[in-house]
């Protein structure tokens, strides 16, 4: 059975239409009135996190990944219950418990529960951290597969600047600057997505890569996307280093990945929101992704992004 | 920073009323006009399962144990958040996807979501599963720490099979017979408890055993916890190996863990339950736990139950 076949296997169970066939990154239930949102994402060592980033940032990265799925409900956190592995390195933990603090504080998540755990002894693979979050939504709450052909596709804030992070963290893991900090403490959209739930066709995170998930959301919704490089909207700091506006540089940030910015679809004028937004491009009819930029259409290139 | 450190910063963090304090197996959430009821666990290898566990018992166990969280609410489940680490062992994945498939089908269960990762390459430590689960729950819902001077202490069905099986499990991982099933897996009490929730002070189920959590609801409830150790419930196999009646087999069965029976405190007549149920103590004044059988008191072992 391969990963896929695996996954197929889940989707099989998954029948109950809060599940949304395991195709989008919430479950939405309703409950006594409301609609709920939850997702759950575990971060592994080597992964998602660096062995070398500080306790404090992966409790925030854990918080916040999460936090981004229900942004692109356009969703209002409730709680979080967290899964946390004890090792004999007190240090971390106290680090940990730090960062869940500030990082629940920060977005207004309650703490509600979950499991501490050890592993048996002397057999430690990689760190593995869970966290499951639950928020209110609007109805009806938006999912990746409702682009239509003729859709604009629009994306909040920057892209990259967390691609050209990871790096710098790999290379020098005691140096922290503006571009490690994006890739270590993501900032999840969730004013920008409780701004655009009613009014997009369709909406997600971006996690792995601009291009790769502009390809999964255009593939979910039965359309193609056209994409232009030269429309994707990169930092000033992302611009300032070495070749920072040329067709490679913006590759490297479209299939850079940890952006968690959102990504969606509209066929209308958006509402006001409290952030940069930018159109990049449109939803055509046919499948996949076509780029293109002020010099014609660009090879895809062989990697759009991460698959894990 | 020690475990019981780390815990207490987790709990200082966890004021939300939805978390109980961290105090009790799950969070209690209000939404909308219904009570929601939020658990996970996470499973580790070595420590929760054993590595030669049949992977298909390994998913059951898994939502089972949950389950039982949720049956000391006297909640009705609703679906589940699963968190899987896939490895290169695609029998092992099917083999698992099936015993999920068979336990959410045999609890009503649904699949709502969860997350797919894989560990970095090269670094493979303890196989870590992990579950949320939600379910709904009537109002007010019982707590751990509700039992009082004067109550009667009860557990519903039988004690110490599943430690039996899981000393079988490590001696002969081939070998399977209805002690071993009863280690891998266990029944989680919803119906007992859902008949149960309106009448106790105070309930919680027994993972760790028998005695710890006999105690750790006294240390709870501010009451101390006066048991019977020959009332305690054994089955008939139980009793029918070796000295399966003496003070020792019952203290191997109250301290063995893994029963997933409820333990549950009340100061009037049950209602009729679907289950046996065995009144085995009582709470009294003062803290902590005594052990007495028809010999007069009975000291206390060592070891009480798991601690993990």
């Amino acid at each position: 059975m391969k990963e896929s076949a695996f996954i197929d296997s889940l989707k099989a169970i998954a029948t109950h239409p809060a599940a949304r066939g395991l195709a989008d990154d919430c479950a939405v239930l309703e409950v006594g009135g409301e609609t709920l949102v939850l997702t759950h994402d575990t971060l592994v060592e080597g992964v998602h996190f660096l062995p070398t980033d500080p306790p404090e940032t992966v409790a925030w990265k854990l918080i916040a990944v999460s936090l981004s799925d229900l942004a692109a409900k356009g969703a209002t956190p409730i709680g979080a219950l967290v899964s946390y592995c004890l090792r004999d390195d007190p240090t971390w933990d106290a680090q940990f418990a730090d960062g869940l603090a500030q990082v629940l504080e920060t977005f207004g998540v309650a703490l509600l529960g979950g499991d501490t755990v050890r592993e048996a002894p002397g057999v430690w693979g990689c760190r593995m951290l869970g966290a499951t979050l639950i928020g209110k939504a609007g109805a009806p709450v938006p999912s990746r597969s409702g682009a239509r052909e003729g859709d604009a596709l629009f994306v909040t804030g920057t892209i990259g600047d967390a691609g050209i992070g990871l790096l710098h963290a790999r290379e020098k893991p005691l140096a922290v600057d503006a571009f490690v900090e994006a890739y270590r403490r993501p900032q999840p959209q969730l004013a920008a997505g409780q701004a655009l739930a009613g009014s997009v066709t369709a909406i997600m995170d971006i996690s792995d890569g601009l291009l790769i998930d502009a390809q999964r959301m255009a593939t979910a919704s039965g359309v193609a996307v056209m994409i232009d490089l030269d429309a994707i909207p990169l930092s000033a700091l992302y611009s300032s280093i070495g070749f920072g506006h040329d067709r490679i540089a913006r590759i490297d940030a479209a299939t850079a990945g940890d952006d968690y910015q959102l990504l969606f679809t509209s066929a209308h004028p958006l509402p006001p929101l409290p952030c940069q937004v930018t159109r990049i491009g449109q939803m055509v009819r046919g499948q996949g992704l076509q780029l293109h930029d002020r010099d014609g259409e660009v090879p895809l290139p062989t990697t759009l992004g991460w698959e894990h």
